[in-house]
């Protein structure tokens, strides 16, 4: 139904009005995800997915590449698990859903679906694991978690996610600190390289880290309305799980040892991440590695288009798909093709190639970025590999401009003045000297909603007093509003 | 912990002795899956889980090329939808786990944890279809599902496991009838082409389909001890779901219809199918096309083996790589090569390449297969294409082997004496007249515990008189014990 559909495209919430409409429009619109009956729990509806899809096969490969491999444990954690570890149930037990009965039974001990699988994979580990040379550990799930959320948002927090959960084991702290971030480096590299993302890694501090860690570190990214959003974490968990799941190994020295453990996660909230810094008023705007589509064909429908037009667009179509690109020929006849460019612009296609009968008579398509919109008569003879440069360059350059908006919404400063009426007039980070009090960190979020993202990983000495009690400086830190 | 390790490959109960402690202890000797702290619940270990990763992706691609996309749907199901199908509810609500607090408060409404996503789907579905042009709707999911299970058998029947399920909504009663067909038929072509295990497809009997659906069909594989396997499913849901999930749309005809549903569904108990179709008393025979390790390169080291052969089995670990072959190169030092041939054996490695320093000289390998355990010494020109080609052949015989094995443990009778006495003593299908009558189905079971696994698609006449009442024959039944 043309008419209706029309409408939908023209009906997001300009970006520049209501940021925080338009992303929820743009994704209902362009049929990312959509609510679901259970209070908080959204569905991935296809385009969402697939999106999903290629973001998983592209860090599966790279956590492969660094050598850990895959399993699946169980998604009920017994109650008594999760509260070995202090820290670990008093972070977590707010927020899950506990399974009291299974058919008509009550349970003799309540269940939680796993909010985070330290729990139930340090218990298996323990069996496991007896010797040094059992080690390291290098397991990793894919899986779908649940906390209890108040305040909902679609991909960005919702009660049912799915994610990617590292866990690993190792003989020495050096190990299990080097392992984690190895793993911060290959999540930033899978943000730029995929998702054209650019992240600021660094540590969180002690009130930001994960509920049981010895460290936390992060990626942050910059969103298009200047607010962070923290895009995966990765965890040092010193010897704190080993020591109450009893995970223990005897050494190359004989001795009984306890391991050193990491895990790190990255989320379906990335999928918000890639909507919120590349997108426009007209939708989205995707990536080409991740776009489920990274081309689609418009053929003008002129004439006795289906024997002339349509024969040509689906050889570029087979030519495009044999070497690998996606592509997507929209030959409906219901919509028109002015429909169709505003239909695919929203979904975010990187590229378009329009043919009619006059391109074909001069040997050529027109070809139009989606980023810049730039139009561009391009021959025939050789499209396919003019096409493949032109979505790495599409690629190169939405990253570019993700980099050159976040520099630009990038300010320092050591004045508590110049501090708050920065974060109130213009969102981005703000770089300050803190002098590592959590007391002062908590004193700014209350007056400025900003938090601190993180801290450098070597950081150089603060430039200053603290922006909060002016005492001196411990560290330059990031703050930001954040999702 | 060599010394440990050796017990452990000895450690198998032969087959031929116990053929269900036989299953327990390969599967938890070669470490595809363990015992979890959650009763019922079991952990794929990556052994298994790479397993289950070849044949995810070789059934994803089957399901994509028909044309399905996936998506994913909330695990939590309310209770009110759960209860909209009055035959589904009684099919699952014995067997649902119940999700009653979230956080610290108690839910207004419980929530199940999906068995099964027809209502969660339906309700979106719902939603999303509203004109004919909609239709059809062919989407699949990956996911996990939970039914409480008293008694429990890894990989077979655990209280959560994985799998994929399909749901699709088509304009015509017809077209669903086709899809159910079709997906059948991919599952059939899955079976058969990857994992070498031979179904027998058909239609379940009315007291066997699935609670909600019009008509049931089914893949049924022959277990190593001659048991059948349920391997997969495919529902034609009529309009039952449709009409009480108010699935309609607007017709070419402009009056409003209720869409036709199928769903279909395969699981992670394949792979118990792979290993009781299979193996044998020396552990796990896998099909090379879901074998995580193709080939295991063992190293004679002999003398200066590091400097010497070393060299030699890592460039013919790279070539087979570079090939898209899997290899596994065990270097290992603590282990002797006849540790190794029995511990790749019980895992079930395919083919076997031995290399020392004399093969060397001879400019050639040993290969073994792991299925006939035949040694083959083969030159090094040409080697790869070699082990490309053997690992087809290897595919293939096993696949007769089990075709095979299932035609000698297949026998007609018309006889109900002759029919019992075969049931007792000689494990596999019993193709037998049956008059459809369900309360016969039902004694039949009682008196023999053996099942019909599913009726032929296009049932030729009976061959006989009903065996259990003696009245004329409808159509001649698949009967067999089964998991």
């Amino acid at each position: 139904m043309p008419d209706k559909d029309a409408a939908f495209v023209k009906e997001i919430t300009p970006r520049s009005e209501d940021f925080s409409r338009w992303y929820t429009d743009v994704i209902r619109r362009a049929e990312l995800a959509d609510y679901s009956p259970v209070k908080g729990s959204m569905v991935i509806r296809p385009y969402g997915y697939a999106m999903w899809e290629l973001m998983q096969q592209a860090l599966d490969r790279r956590i492969k590449a660094t050598g850990h491999v895959n399993a699946y444990f169980p998604m009920f954690i017994p109650e008594g698990l999760l509260k070995k570890e202090a820290a670990h149930v008093e972070g977590f037990a707010p927020q899950v859903a506990w399974v009291t009965h299974g058919g008509d039974e009550k349970l003799e001990e309540r269940l939680v679906v796993r909010p985070t699988s330290e729990a139930i994979i340090g218990t298996m580990y323990s069996k496991w694991i007896q010797s040094w040379r059992d080690l390291p550990v290098l397991i990793n799930q894919w899986a779908n978690v649940v906390r209890w959320e108040k305040v909902t948002r679609l991909f960005l927090r919702t009660t049912e996610f799915l994610w990617q959960e590292g866990h690993t084991v190792h003989e020495t702290e050096e190990e299990a600190q080097a392992e984690t971030l190895k793993m911060l480096g290959v999540y930033k590299d899978f943000c730029e390289t995929e998702l054209a993302m650019p992240v600021l890694e660094g540590r969180k501090t002690e009130s930001e880290k994960f509920a049981g860690a010895d460290k936390t570190y992060s990626i942050e990214a910059l969103m298009g309305d200047g607010r962070a959003l923290q895009a995966g974490t990765s965890h040092n968990l010193g010897q704190n799980f080993a020591k109450v799941f009893d995970i223990t190994f005897q050494g190359r020295d004989k001795t009984v040892q306890h391991g050193w453990q990491t895990s790190w996660g990255m989320t379906t909230r990335l999928i918000g991440g890639v909507i919120m810094t590349h997108g426009d008023d007209s939708g989205l705007i995707l990536p080409p590695r991740i776009a489920p589509h990274q081309v689609v064909i418009v053929p003008i429908p002129r004439g006795d288009w289906r024997e002339t037009v349509l024969p040509h667009a689906e050889r570029i179509r087979d030519e495009l798909e044999a070497r690998g690109v996606r592509v997507m020929l929209d030959d409906r006849e219901e919509h028109s093709p002015g429909w169709k460019y505003a239909e695919w612009e929203m979904r975010g296609v990187p590229l378009r190639l329009e043919i009619g009968p006059r391109d074909i008579r001069n040997e050529q398509v027109m070809l139009v970025r989606r980023d810049t919109r730039d139009k561009t008569p391009t021959p025939m003879d050789g499209l396919a590999g003019r096409i493949e440069e032109l979505l790495g360059t599409v690629q190169q350059a939405l990253f570019d401009r993700a980099v050159a908006f976040r520099d630009e919404h990038t300010v320092r400063t050591a004045d508590r003045a110049e501090f708050d009426e920065i974060l109130e007039g213009r969102p981005g980070y703000v770089i300050a000297p803190w002098c590592g009090d959590a007391g002062c960190e908590a004193r700014i979020k209350t007056a400025t909603q900003a938090t601190i993202r993180n801290l450098p990983l070597e950081p150089p000495p603060a430039s200053g007093n603290c922006i909060q009690c002016g005492k001196p400086g411990q560290v330059d830190a990031c703050f930001a509003k954040s999702y």
